[in-house]
């Protein structure tokens, strides 16, 4: 059994909570929150302030980024394997009085979507060995996907991740944009999103490519360009399709 | 019933010969493909030459964009209701002796992966009231989403359809290669793929817009920049950035 402290009941720490409740080789002792309502739910108690902080096995930082720092230093315990859970943030933002570590679930998470946290990869890293295994033991019991990164390797990671899900997320946004103002539904567009994302399950992304700019057709490629209002848009595309170029020697 | 003769044995032929199959109010009559084996499969007839068309209630051609106007021009059959499968090329490029439709199924069609045409959006377009019923009925024998759309709004939709598949799959790329320039596993950023499209189907991209650049996170993003090695890797993740935070008047 592992027992767990978690702090932050934002979108992570909330995903996070019911996964870890769900495990039954974990026991959430207590989920320390300034909003959430205090009390027991199951057989863990809800906390308001940091000074309340008991013991465990792990104490989980599910925080803003800009929050770690100085949080760590708060919690009025010692030699307590502290992780936080963020994807940028050095190892060694965590105050030196507790022992250092990093739980990093490599997922979006809404509010509104629940989230099979068997498939989230989660990368740890730690300060020593001992807290590495105690870390494992705990990813094992919630992902099949359990890696151990270097904080250097985390932020490289956490930046590609940018580009897989903000920025393409951004050129959904783009389309929803473009297709609200020539009259034409988004939802179109659902289900070609989704096997774009489906195709690379099963397929590395360099050979999934396809369209005008890998075809190296101009003609479709300047049409395109024609049916664009606004100068970011042209922009936008222009770099990618020459990216996409060069990626194929078409350039 | 309806009859149909298919032109064209492609990735989206095979894709449609396999659903129109299925439908029980379908009957592909003939399949033309000049590299398709010729002979009877079940009760179509492939064959290798336009000169053995026979009449049908619809002839589809599923072949490459440039082709449409030549191929058409020779179909020895007249007022027959021809209908392309393109996203860009306007209906008149099927030669006038024929009736003119545009049978558009909005998807990536992959050798590898199998799809479920009934979520695949079809555009239709035909010149004339009859036909264009004739293609809804076939539609709706394949699809749930049929739409009809004019010329000009199908090509809107298609360049719409190439930010949301070719250019996120270029973002998958990007991300591929600089994991692989690191060492990192693109497999750990399967997941995060996933759930971005899947997100996008039950909200606005607009609304699910996350990451530094949504935040304003100024030094995050200064951080990955610093992490990227190639001016064009740079290049496009400072547009993309600037043009998200212009979106959300953070500029």
């Amino acid at each position: 059994m592992t027992t767990v402290v978690l702090i932050g009941y934002g979108n992570v720490g909330q995903h996070l909570f019911k996964a870890l409740q769900q495990s039954e080789s974990v026991k959430v002792l207590q989920v320390c929150s300034p909003s959430a309502p205090k009390g027991k739910k199951g057989a863990t108690e809800f906390i308001n302030s940091l000074t309340e902080i008991i013991p465990s096995d792990v104490c989980l930082m599910a925080v803003n980024d800009d929050l770690i720092k100085e949080l760590s230093q708060q919690i009025p315990i010692e030699n307590q394997l502290i992780a936080h859970t963020s994807g940028t943030v050095s190892i060694d933002a965590i105050d030196g009085k507790n022992r250092k570590g990093v739980f990093y679930p490599l997922q979006t998470f809404s509010a509104e979507a629940s989230i099979d946290f068997s498939t989230v990869p989660i990368c740890l890293e730690a300060a020593n060995p001992n807290d590495l295994e105690v870390l494992k033991k705990l990813a094992n019991s919630l992902s099949d996907k359990v890696v151990t990164l270097t904080s250097e390797e985390r932020k490289r990671l956490h930046m590609a991740a940018v580009w897989v899900n903000n920025f393409s997320n951004h050129l959904f946004h783009m389309a929803e944009e473009y297709l609200n103002e020539h009259q034409l539904p988004f939802s179109l567009l659902k289900p070609l999103i989704l096997e774009t994302a489906e195709k690379v399950q099963h397929m590395m992304p360099s050979e999934a490519q396809t369209g005008p700019a890998k075809r190296n057709d101009q003609s479709t490629i300047e049409a395109h360009l024609a049916l664009l209002d606004h100068p970011k848009q042209k922009e936008i595309y222009k770099l990618l399709t020459e990216s996409i170029q060069e990626h194929f020697n078409l350039k």
